[in-house]
């Protein structure tokens, strides 16, 4: 498997992407939700979003969720949150939160409707952003929303993605991730804007850059572009526990990636996320105790081929035999 | 895209491994999704399984099926059936089938599960069914199940999948598929067995084997195995309209992967199917209809992006404003 990097860090974005358009849940419940996510070793969790209470109910206990994580252990996971404007990365420090992601529509439909601004608009207040949480000690990553289609304005031109990537980097940002913000993004289109990326804004082909990306699985190529970008170069990756994160409104339709899916599809391709399965595969069960309904996860379903919870019944494949006919 | 094909052959197997372990249905409502899977612009249709009714009632039909297919002008898809022993071919033959599929589980579990013979029973009545078909001025296809792992005997030793490989050749297969049979393999070890049958059994460099591939997405992985095979020199695949194929005993277990979700997939990465993706949506919509239960594709609950079927409400992505905070 030439070209493919020994390790994948996961970000557990659960928390945030999986439940922000749920009804709000107990401050409580996801404290608990939190315990047993950091148990699964996964290295980086998205707790919420320093946004609009009003416009998301789900997040409007952030700063209790900031103040639950800083109860855990130095060695624990790295924990993130996200915001939209500089007023909600003043109000994630202020919470304790150092690593802070800001978002940026690659496209001015999205970004108007998200942030009533313009891509541009938006993108030039990476440099306040990036004042506040480095002057707190903490690091920046622009999280580049729409990065392959806008809901309004239909594809992307990758040259807005690519240049929304530059300027975030050189307004501050520490890092990058591309997102396919509605679930549209297909394992060509991944490697091609990929790849891009990283051949224009790699410092040098021996430095490349840490970049970042982020599926949902709305259409059912979530894990194929997953695999794409990390052919491509991806280091990072977003997952959501249980694939949660679809639009409640619209039963089955699935969300993000499940994290427990993606963690079997890594490891058993021979890269390391350093996740237990087992533990992510619990922590699914329990979002869906929590939210009450199932998720997206096939993987929940049917088991983990290696720890012996393959169903016993093998009617699902079977030929069946006419060897006797 | 270097090293990609242009164009990839998907076979419809919904008639068969996707309704194989349903409750039996009405033939007339199946050939009314033959008709529907025909004007989709599939280029080949896996019809129906000549194997034993008392183990398989849902394809008891399958003369009828095809003496339905017999209708079909000349230039429609090309029809199939399954069989597992030489008494299966010739039944297919007899009822008008000339492209024949003969089963081959690379491991000995499944093998004696299947057909009640081990592998290399199996794989030496690959002769006579040949000859049956082959005397019926036919082309026979060995799928090779069990190709990654088996539900008894844990993974298969890739010496076994190639050694049955190069023998289905060697006593008279025309192609060859490799069958994820049990939905466990992942883009990793996808990669690592096709490269590895296309080195060893392709006539010379210049002239590469054909081959087929065939994912269940029972762990959410289908698509990623089959981008990875596609990737590998895959030129063929299975797909099953609405995802159907799971096992009806276990409710949310996914089964093939969906058809309509593969074309999406193919197409967007520039892949040609020929396969118009609206009606392959029409025809998903209409197996859930007939089996009385939806299936497992997210994007026929999503809409295709192209066609203005996404949903209006983008509550399931957006980041939600705080620009006002």
């Amino acid at each position: 498997m030439d070209g493919l990097p020994q390790r994948v860090s996961i970000r557990e974005v659960g928390l945030r992407d999986g439940l922000q358009n749920e009804a709000p849940l107990p401050t409580e419940a996801k404290v608990r939700l939190l315990e047993a996510l950091a148990s699964t070793g996964v290295p980086r969790i998205e707790l919420t979003a320093f946004v609009s209470p009003r416009a998301v109910p789900a997040m409007a206990d952030a700063a209790a969720m900031a103040a639950a994580a800083g109860t855990f252990r130095d060695d624990g996971p790295e924990f993130s949150a996200l915001v939209a404007s500089p007023g909600g990365a003043r109000r994630a420090v202020d919470a304790g939160i150092t690593t802070v992601e800001y978002v940026v529509s690659a496209s001015d439909g999205h970004s108007r409707a998200n942030v009533k601004a313009t891509t541009d608009e938006a993108l030039a207040r990476t440099s306040g952003v990036a004042d506040i949480v480095h002057g707190a000690g903490g690091r920046l990553e622009v999280i580049i929303a729409t990065a392959w289609d806008c809901p309004f304005d239909g594809p992307t031109d990758p040259d807005r993605t690519v240049r929304v990537a530059a300027g975030a980097l050189a307004l501050g940002a520490d890092s990058l991730a591309v997102a396919d913000t509605i679930g549209t993004a297909t394992p060509g289109r991944v490697t091609a804007l990929i790849s891009r990326i990283r051949v224009e804004l790699s410092p040098s082909a021996a430095q490349p850059i840490t970049l970042g990306a982020h599926f949902h699985n709305t259409r059912g190529a979530g894990l194929a572009c997953a695999w794409a970008a990390v052919q491509a170069g991806v280091t990072q990756l977003d997952a959501a526990v249980g694939g949660f994160g679809g639009c409640p409104f619209a039963p089955g339709a699935s969300g993000n990636i499940a994290t427990e899916e993606l963690v079997y599809l890594l490891d058993d391709s021979g890269i390391a996320t350093g996740i237990d399965l087992e533990a992510a595969l619990a922590a699914a069960a329990l979002v869906e105790e929590i939210v009450g309904r199932p998720g997206a996860s096939n993987l929940l379903r049917a088991g983990d081929r290696k720890r012996g919870r393959t169903p016993v019944s093998t009617d699902l494949n079977t030929i069946a035999s006419d060897a006797a006919s």
